[in-house]
């Protein structure tokens, strides 16, 4: 029998609240140079020390044991979803990152201004790192001159610097397909293909691109140093089984990054747009409670610092996000959980496969007698190590939302 | 490669004994209100502590994470089946807990009797909770007149209270049907039908009960108020796999409950009957040593306790647990395991999916320096938190009934 349909045969009806705070890149290593401590070590956290004393803890796999996620596959997987199963490319997570509303289907591409020589031979790979005024330019330029080709409607949206996204909305079309990149310099760009050969809706998808080239490079062939462009990820926006389906739980996001607000919605999560702070954030909670019965909290700063290497800007990062909390707390969920979706250690500068720390705390979590929640206090709590994609099973659980399986 | 084929592949040929003691329900949650201890931590037990200092600990995931086992599924897992492979319907195991031998096929359901008006709508789904003797009188009566329905045995047999049980012994028959209880007052009976429609064996049983229903209704018509009946989880004993060909292990169920032994003798143990006491328990180990390589020795009270919220009285259990093991290590076997079919915390009153604490001792164990056998020492065991179905690949192990895999 497939778990999942256990899970669900078992799902029974409750009014239970619960909360998944996400701080993002949240785990860490102990290192000599930072006497050994992690930045959530580190920290001054008397509001969480004060739930863990009532919290179960342990860590969490993202993907597979060695494997770092970026943040669509750490997001998919604490949503629930296998991040192998449910693949979401490259170019679908920069357009969520810029904001855009993909629908099922829409094929999508990261793309990038770049600099090409007369032969067609590209000789800058980032067109000389134009300003982000002249790239909005560039786009504004090929969004009025080509706003479709045959039935599928382009949409191209600037990003920051020489970046930018390409959204291709038609039927029958799918990914992924090669880079139209040649990774270097010195070389033309490389026609896109399908990945799998036997897929005529990639191929579809990439003769479309093939066609998009055609009309886009005439318009900016005279523009130094962005006379091309190229794309990379070219992938289509996966067909996932909405949240609500599958946890019989209304979810809502309460983030403030439009990646977050975008990996959200692909599941279904309803965005609540507003709050810029983790207080704010808190307080959006507090004046939606009644309306869902699932909550994703994004915060971002955990990670941010972690990849610029910046221990003490983590750690208050993590101060800050603890003096919110009391704010949550006033209305207390059934079910809170604080984890993250990988680890960003300082010291690596980057996000990393160090299983992140995870805190359940419900009136059924039990207490794991520690006094602080930390990646070493986690290495010894009753959740033990397991795979993200089991974290919201968990919470419902908790939830006393499964009821019991067999006599 | 599957792994159940490579264990069979290196099974050696031992004159290893073992044991496994099943403190049923043993696992609980440390809580506030318990001064943040577990009954295991809270009892005083000198014999298991020694035990504890020379093994391996960890937990055990009885089915899946944040899945709450019923008795079925929880020691299917100890037997090392996995629980979702092989499911055991309520029916059935209501069968095994009145000490019905079960063979292969049976179709079995749990039954009760109920009221019905004259239009045959359901007035009453317990007929005013009759007593044990009303109901042994029914069920005398009804076997009487039904012995057989076309080639099908049927044999009734009664429980407690309003509650029965019929088993429906015939030839190319399978569950599961549809409950014959409308499952509140005021319907009629609905008519079971084959959950999987394209089941012809099923349809078999279906018309079968259809059958029953209409031979056994006239008989009691006249009875108040017992003058109808309803039945639940009506399924067939499914064939599982031999413990003795699984593991090359002669096997011995010394359990006092009936459910526990019927659950052993699904796999082929052998029913040791008489002990009542864990004292007699052990002692009937001593006896039967030599006759059997494995034993199953299960502990009712602890979840019994566990259910009721007695955290005084489980916590009493564990110690008279305690007091009695010295009686086995009289004849100490090589492996020795202590652990339960699953976690049932005092303060939840039931089953839960928080996995059970176990402790494993042997020559080979090594020791994990912890002096207690505890949920809390446990989260910081050598085994580390696993599917309870590898605990027997875990004994064998230990046994050094496994030869090396490869060179």
């Amino acid at each position: 029998m497939n778990i999942d349909s256990l899970y669900s045969e078992l799902t029974l009806d409750t009014k239970a609240k619960m909360v998944m705070i996400v701080l993002d890149g949240i785990g860490d290593i102990a290192t000599r140079e930072q006497k050994y401590l992690t930045p959530l070590e580190a920290a001054k956290t008397p509001n969480l020390d004060a739930l863990a004393k009532d919290s179960a803890q342990g860590r969490m796999i993202p993907v597979a044991p060695g494997i770092t996620p970026g943040s669509g596959p750490g997001h998919l997987g604490l949503f629930g979803y296998d991040p192998l199963e449910f693949q979401v490319g490259r170019g679908v997570i920069e357009a969520l990152g810029l904001g855009i509303e993909l629908k099922a289907g829409d094929v999508a591409a990261r793309a990038n201004f770049c600099t090409l020589d007369p032969k067609g031979i590209v000789t800058d790979r980032r067109a000389g790192r134009i300003e982000t005024e002249v790239c909005e330019e560039l786009c504004a330029l090929l969004s009025r001159k080509i706003k479709k080709i045959g039935d599928a409607e382009i949409i191209i949206k600037p990003g920051k610097g020489h970046r930018f996204v390409v959204i291709f909305r038609g039927k029958g079309m799918e990914g992924p397909l090669t880079d139209a990149d040649p990774h270097r310099e010195g070389f033309p760009v490389p026609k896109v293909e399908a990945v799998n050969v036997k897929s005529a809706k990639a191929k579809k998808a990439a003769k479309l691109i093939a066609d998009f080239y055609k009309a886009a490079l005439p318009i900016i062939k005279d523009r130094k140093p962005a006379n091309g462009f190229l794309m990379r990820g070219i992938a289509h926006q996966p067909a996932i089984p909405l949240f609500v389906d599958r946890y019989k739980l209304k979810p809502a996001c309460i983030a403030v990054y439009p990646m977050y607000k975008g990996l959200a919605q692909l599941v279904g999560m309803k965005k609540i747009e507003g709050p810029q702070t983790i207080a704010e954030q808190f307080e959006c909670y507090l004046t939606e409670h009644a309306n869902y019965d699932f909550f994703f909290i994004h915060y971002k700063y955990t990670d941010m610092h972690g990849e610029d290497g910046n221990f003490n800007a983590k750690k208050k990062a993590i101060e800050d996000f603890d003096a919110a909390l009391p704010i949550l707390l006033k209305k207390k969920p059934d079910v809170i959980v604080v984890t993250g979706d990988h680890s960003t250690p300082c010291s690596m500068k980057g996000h990393s496969w160090h299983p992140q720390p995870v805190l359940l705390h419900s009136a059924t979590s039990g207490s794991d007698k520690l006094k602080r929640f930390t990646e070493t206090g986690a290495n010894s709590g009753s959740l033990s190590v397991f795979d993200s994609k089991f974290l919201i099973r968990l919470m419902q659980a908790n939830a006393k939302m499964f009821d019991k399986f067999g006599a």
